[in-house]
């Protein structure tokens, strides 16, 4: 899937709800704030050592990956908001960073 | 491009620079939550209605676009980290929210 | 109450219950922005004159006012890990504020 | 300095400059959450030990402590737009974490 195909399905899930009201760039932004903070809270007490041991757990993996795909959704949604196509937006800054940290020969 | 494909492009980007040792789940968690808060940035003080007019601006929407595409960056390399596939998680989340708020006829 | 006398308490609290291993910066900077995440949680969907008249609630004033503490809480143990005066640093900060904002007359 | 003081300079200190417009809870929460980004920055490649050597340095310890004082002042000017008594909040907060955390001997 990529985010064109992301963001229609997104747009249509919010749509069939009437939800488009309440999707405003400053709500959408806070709400990936939201389920950022929610992600952090999986890695608030734990060493790196122990997320990664913990991960092992499908249950655990799954509960982490729900929150970073919370992000995604909300940031895909607020891309739409703001006319920001989101493939062109990542690949133009994998660009910006090789250039910004070229590759040491 | 899906996430897949992303999350190889990033891994061999690091990769090649040498700073897979930085990424450790702590340290990319910190980072999404960095890039978030300079995405946060653009939306401090101005209304919706701004921020709207604002992104009719090409060099205003690019800006915003790489606080985007720098989360979502660092998330993609810290669901690589824990093993997770995110084309297969954000799918599940999808579902998921579709059984939690089912559309009402 | 002051910032050294917090951080007193704080402390004290936190020895009372053996849990200063887990007192590392970036442990305590994670869950500052945690519980920054559950504050905006609760202005996520409403506009800025539905979370005023919302406050009106004590029960929703003291939740709001709940996780406003627990952010200072954390800032509070993070300073004390840091070495950091926050009656000090929180001083300066307004004097810098000041040459950088002068009042324009 | 308590945080009925803070308010009152705060508040004081905005008045001068004409800001009370921009003061909505939303901005002011948004504000915050960017300031805790800046202070994560400061987290985001560094183990905690190399911080609690970096913080040896002073002028790294008041460049972090700009960051937390930021917070704390959005936080408070936040607080003083929804009517919540920070001391008193604090105050509760700590009491509530006490019951919900006894000390077991």
């Amino acid at each position: 899937m990529d985010f064109k195909e992301l963001e229609k399905r997104l747009v249509a899930f919010r749509d069939a709800r009437g939800w488009g009201r309440y999707h405003t760039p400053k709500n959408l932004a806070i709400s990936a704030a939201v389920e950022l903070g929610e992600l952090l809270e999986h890695f608030q007490w734990e060493s790196d050592e122990e997320i990664l041991e913990a991960v092992k757990d499908p249950a655990k993996r799954e509960a982490i990956a729900d929150e970073i795909a919370d992000v995604i959704i909300y940031l895909t949604l607020l891309a739409h908001e703001l006319g920001i196509d989101l493939d062109e937006a990542v690949e133009r800054k994998i660009e910006k960073n090789g250039r910004k940290y070229p590759i040491r020969i």
